[in-house]
C-alpha cells in the first residue's frame, strides 16, 4: 500500500479549526487532548497533533514525539484523576488497522482491575458525563 | 496507585542480557525489536527500550522517544514486508491495562483488510514461522 494523502475535511481537523465542538482536556503548542465521544471506558481521551498527518505511517518525527510527550502526561493524569490501576494506549493506522478518523490520534484509556474495555458500539456517551470527566482530568493536570 | 519498582528478572530484561533467546528483528543503541512469540497476527513485533523502565508511567522521555522512533520505523517496514493495509499499535501499562511483562514494550502489528486480530490464546507460534517472518522484516528494513 501507499499511504493516501491527508484530507483536511476530517472531524479532528474541524475540531482543531474550531468548526466542531469537543470536550477539550489539554492544549499546548503542538497537541490537543479531547474526550473520545464513544469511550471504551471512563476517561478515554484522544491525543491529537495540531500539524496535519494521517497516522504513524506519515507523521513527522517531531510531531510524533510531541504527541507521545502529551500521551505520557495524560496517562499519568488519568491514573491520578480516576485512581486507575493502569492504562491502555492504542494507535490505529488506516482502516485495516482500526482507524476511523484519518488525522493522527492516540487513544489513552484509564484501566481498572477486573474491568474489560467496552466494545465499540458506535453509541455516543452522555455529554454531561464527558464534561464532568474532562473537568476531573483538567483538575488532575493542574 | 503508585507504580511498583522495576524488577530486572522480567523476561525482556533477560532477553536484553542475552540470558534468553528471541527472534531479533532490529537493534540500535537504545532499542531492540523482537517477534512476539504469541502473535495476534503475522509479523507482530515488540519494540523494547534497552534502558530499564516498567511502562509509560515511569519511562524517561528520552527513552520513550527512542522507542517511538523505532515503532514508526517498524510500522513502515511491516507494511512493506507483508504488503499490509495498515498497522495497530498497543502499549499496556500495569496488569489492569493488559501488561504481562513488566518492562516497557510497544506492540506493532501489521493489519490486513477483513482480518481481525487473533485473540490472546497463550499459545506459542511455530518457531520456524517466527524466524521466517523476522527474516522478511529484516529484509524490508535493509
Amino acid at each position: 500500500m501507499s499511504t493516501p494523502a491527508y484530507d483536511p475535511t476530517n472531524v479532528f481537523a474541524k475540531i482543531l479549526r474550531g468548526e466542531l465542538p469537543a470536550h477539550k482536556v489539554h492544549e499546548d503548542a503542538e497537541t490537543l487532548v479531547i474526550m473520545d465521544i464513544m469511550p471504551r471506558g471512563d476517561g478515554h481521551v484522544l491525543v491529537i497533533p495540531k500539524a496535519p498527518s494521517r497516522n504513524i505511517l506519515d507523521i513527522a518525527e517531531t510531531d510524533l514525539f510531541a504527541v507521545m510527550a502529551t500521551v505520557q502526561k495524560m496517562a499519568r493524569a488519568l491514573v491520578r484523576a480516576f485512581d486507575a490501576d493502569g492504562t491502555t494506549i492504542q494507535q490505529f493506522s488506516e482502516a485495516a488497522g482500526g482507524q476511523v478518523v484519518f488525522h493522527t490520534h492516540v487513544h489513552v484509556i484509564p484501566r481498572f482491575d477486573g474491568v474489560p474495555l467496552k466494545p465499540h458500539t458506535g453509541e455516543m456517551a452522555d455529554q454531561a458525563v464527558l464534561a464532568a470527566h474532562a473537568d476531573r482530568i483538567r483538575a488532575a493536570l493542574a
